[in-house]
């Protein structure tokens, strides 16, 4: 949503609820057997997966470039994308995100505070990037800040539960630990659009 | 290598041995700090993570293009890409090959057979796409068939390994089981330069 925000794409966004089972209705899934999402439809087309989908939206609506503008420029934003997936995402989600968000703190404190060091390694090379640059990669918003921001977030997010509270995270106040980061988040969030897509179960 | 044979495009490979630490070198940490291959370098210019060099190779040499020629394709692709990523790539690779690569087959025969049925899930996808297309998406090579292929051919190896012998792995003989697959592996392996992408050392 927020690529199709900062193009200047109009869409129409629909609310699905997992609780509610809105991902295994006959309507969803003829979308999206795997019943996950983003999914999205433009006019006959309907395409799956979050990386396919930036893609997609990247050469329908090239007006603003989001893997670069060269051969290297997307080599760079693709290492971004990839050492994501490979690095930071599965320490920061599997690990730590969603045992705080199952309340499962108490039996996996000690894995999750483990992978906080994996968590911390990485995000102190955006720190550091962030420090000589406006953006994850050079100077110009990209598919990898897109990717990386809403985990970020949900780290964010996760780090201000109550069940969260006993636990050594070390990434609060944002402003003092991560100081680029935090400039980085601001950065985002005044992107045009931004508050549009916003979960609003999160607010 | 096999997208530089398939593009017709001259290089020089290095072999690397992990056993002999040669990714841990002072010279290859330069070219990538988290000592991980692949990593190639273009004149002064130099990039790991095989996606990430998949999309430089692919715009830098465009003469047979692997992410297709619309958006529409390019989508496809990575969706494929991606969907390998999330549901067959780690079955397959942690929950399966490395237990076998590793003698590991006594203590997780059940998690490797129960992983089996992931992948078998997995494969029977490809098995009917493959029943009317010549390759994973659509009728052209793509880069999806260049991510998948080298893992699947890990499988195959992992299959016909002494420790495996007693695993119910339900993948041989390929061209009973899969015939579509198989005829896939045979394109494949018919590809200009193929062999000299194949790892000397599983021959």
């Amino acid at each position: 949503m927020l690529a199709l925000e900062v193009k200047g794409v109009p869409y129409q966004s629909r609310l699905l609820s997992f609780s509610a089972g809105d991902t295994k209705t006959p309507e969803f899934l003829a979308l999206n057997p795997r019943h996950k999402v983003p999914v999205i439809r433009d006019g006959g087309f309907v395409l799956n997966e979050s990386l396919a989908i930036l893609v997609y939206l990247d050469q329908k609506f090239a007006n603003v470039p989001l893997f670069g503008r060269s051969a290297e420029d997307a080599g760079l934003v693709w290492r971004a994308i990839s050492e994501f997936q490979s690095y930071l995402h599965p320490a920061l989600n599997a690990d730590v995100v969603r045992p705080i968000y199952q309340g499962k703190v108490e039996e996996q404190r000690a894995q999750i505070e483990a992978q906080m060091h994996v968590v911390h390694e990485e995000l102190a090379k955006y720190e550091a990037a962030l420090g000589h640059q406006s953006w994850l990669v050079g100077n110009a918003l990209s598919a990898a800040d897109l990717v990386v921001f809403p985990h970020f977030m949900s780290l964010l997010r996760a780090a201000t539960r109550p069940a969260a509270a006993g636990l050594k995270l070390g990434i609060l106040p944002l402003e003092q630990v991560y100081p680029q980061i935090a400039a980085w988040q601001k950065r985002i969030e005044a992107l045009p659009g931004y508050d549009k897509t916003f979960p609003p179960h999160w607010r």
